[in-house]
């Protein structure tokens, strides 16, 4: 049973976001009403997640307003007049919009707001897709004004930590512009690239390997959704891939007049922004080994490759089945701190496993 | 011990892919000499994969280029020359410039000389990053001439079989269009993408997830070689990237006169590229469900996880350890075929593990 003062919750938009969260507050014990304007979306969100359906008059103290980006400030504001005494936040990816839509609202209503953000998303959508832990361990952004109360920015908070989020406070000009860079211009590019294999000849598309699958993986996300969110940062975004369109044309003069330090000059930059990501933990990235095995692909043998990576007491940073065209094999990546890796492919070798090395 | 008929090798440049052939058709009885113009690379090469130090005068019967791309067509020449019955093949990622220099040769020469990329390597260069499995069950393209011998083909196939890899032939325009599309524009994208960090707050940084991620993973790629690549593949990369530019441009003249249908139209094609790149085993993509299982991070667990899943009697499709921003977990992602996921979830939950389904 959750602790939280905030224990009645009403979530509006039965998305994949919204019914997510449904499940997860479901499942800290809070009681959790669900609402959408689609019945056939609510009907498969109430299923989803074991939340009541929502009828006029029920009292909440929190509402989370999960609808498409578009209709969010209306309906925080519809919901924040609905429900004086509640708290109202929501999970939009883009926020300047929505609290330039509220600025005329009453002190008394601005104090309960409280924008939201979590940094989670799948690349389906609907109250299908819906995890509960979707939530774990992601970054959940918190956004205010001066007029939102310290109480109700502590209900969100709470909301973030129960759903296993980390939640962080950003303004909202710091969040927009962080996420038009980090979030939405990755999205375009990524869309933008894969729309360019359509074409493609099958017999040159085959040759993809993993650079590619990883930089256009994200291009298979909501049209719908993402456009909404776009053109709800339209300026910042505009302004990120006007910028990357324009080292785009720079770097293609470079190469037709075989300028290769200008070439060279940029991929160094990137090289440095990469390393600025966080790591595993929010720690620096650090040298990394890479050991591979080849498994069958058959239930069972990745338990006695993981058995046998526990008896060398070597603790994987991260695991890796990789697939390639044409063969039926599964190949196996286990990631180690560089210093324990010849300890851990001796071992795997002493017993029985496949490790070329 | 190898069957090939081309036993004797001399590799030619000692870096990543150049010491890891070695390694591998070491490791496959063949007979590996290994030669490099500067002494230190060649001293850890030769340390790295075994091989013996090139001495003038060694017969071979195989020649693997492994140089840098700017050098590979002169060092292709002299070597089929000072080998007269040899078979002559590089590793370059471009193979149109390469063949234009040796447009010149005799026939005699042309028939030994085969072009070979295999698209494989690591986001870390030079000998000692060196795997003799790098190329398992990666494509390894090979390019003939109508000069080149049937003969010289198959040495190469051979070559690449007995790697690991997976020999297909293209033709030379054939592979510079497609890797220019696949492989070049990709790691010039994600590189300038990445470049727009090294200016960004750290605290815009630190709100970055799996998407930035692996959609700039290949920009710590090595710059002087990825900019020689480039450069030898000049006009087909440059015509790919001014074409996203202008797609670029279009989609923020689209954001700024907020016309969503335009945004959404390219998001929904860039959705359709990315289900042509070829799924597990060169399948179609399927629809898969991931259960999410939360671990100590600590040595053993894993192997506590798979020996479970595998009592489930459940084939995963793919593995992957998720960490994020400040929290010291443990997140395993696994990914099954959707009709069995529930299977797997009620087994390992009735096994005692954290699914919070």
């Amino acid at each position: 049973m959750s602790t939280s003062s905030h224990a009645r919750v009403l979530v509006v938009g039965a998305g994949l976001i919204g019914t997510s969260i449904a499940l997860g507050l479901k499942a800290q014990g809070r009681e959790v009403f669900l609402n959408d304007s689609n019945p056939d979306a609510l009907r498969t969100g109430l299923d989803k997640s074991g939340a009541i359906a929502w009828t006029e008059g029920s009292l909440v103290d929190l509402v989370v307003v999960a609808t498409p980006p578009s209709s969010v400030a209306d309906v925080v504001r519809k919901s924040a007049h609905a429900h004086p005494d509640a708290v109202v936040t929501d999970v939009a990816s883009v926020k300047g919009a929505i609290f330039a839509a509220l600025a005329d609202e009453p002190a008394s209503v601005l104090s309960r707001i409280v924008g939201g953000h979590p940094m989670a998303g799948r690349e389906v959508s609907g109250a299908r897709a819906a995890q509960s832990n979707l939530f774990v361990d992601r970054p959940w952004v918190i956004t205010r004004t001066t007029h939102t109360s310290d109480a109700a920015c502590a209900a969100v908070h709470d909301l973030a930590s129960d759903l296993g989020a980390v939640p962080i406070e950003r303004s909202i000009e710091e969040h927009d512009q962080a996420v038009a860079l980090i979030s939405h211009t990755p999205q375009v590019l990524a869309s933008v690239l894969a729309s360019r294999l359509v074409s493609a000849p099958q017999s040159h598309v085959d040759l993809a390997g993993q650079g590619i699958r990883d930089t256009i993986r994200i291009a298979g996300s909501d049209s719908a959704l993402w456009s909404d969110i776009l053109i709800s940062n339209a300026h910042e975004v505009s302004e990120q891939i006007s910028q990357v369109a324009a080292s785009l044309n720079a770097i293609a003069t470079a190469l037709e007049s075989g300028d290769k330090q200008a070439v060279e000059d940029i991929l160094t930059l990137g090289s440095q922004g990469q390393k600025k990501l966080p790591g595993k933990h929010g720690a620096q990235l650090r040298e990394d080994a890479v050991v591979v095995v080849r498994l069958d692909d058959k239930p069972g043998e990745l338990a006695r490759l993981f058995s046998a990576a526990a008896k060398a007491d070597v603790n994987l940073e991260d695991v890796r089945i990789d697939h390639s065209l044409g063969r039926m094999t599964g190949l196996v990546e286990l990631t180690v701190a560089d210093s324990v890796a010849k300890q851990l492919e001796d071992s795997l070798i002493a017993q029985g496993f496949v490790v070329i090395v």
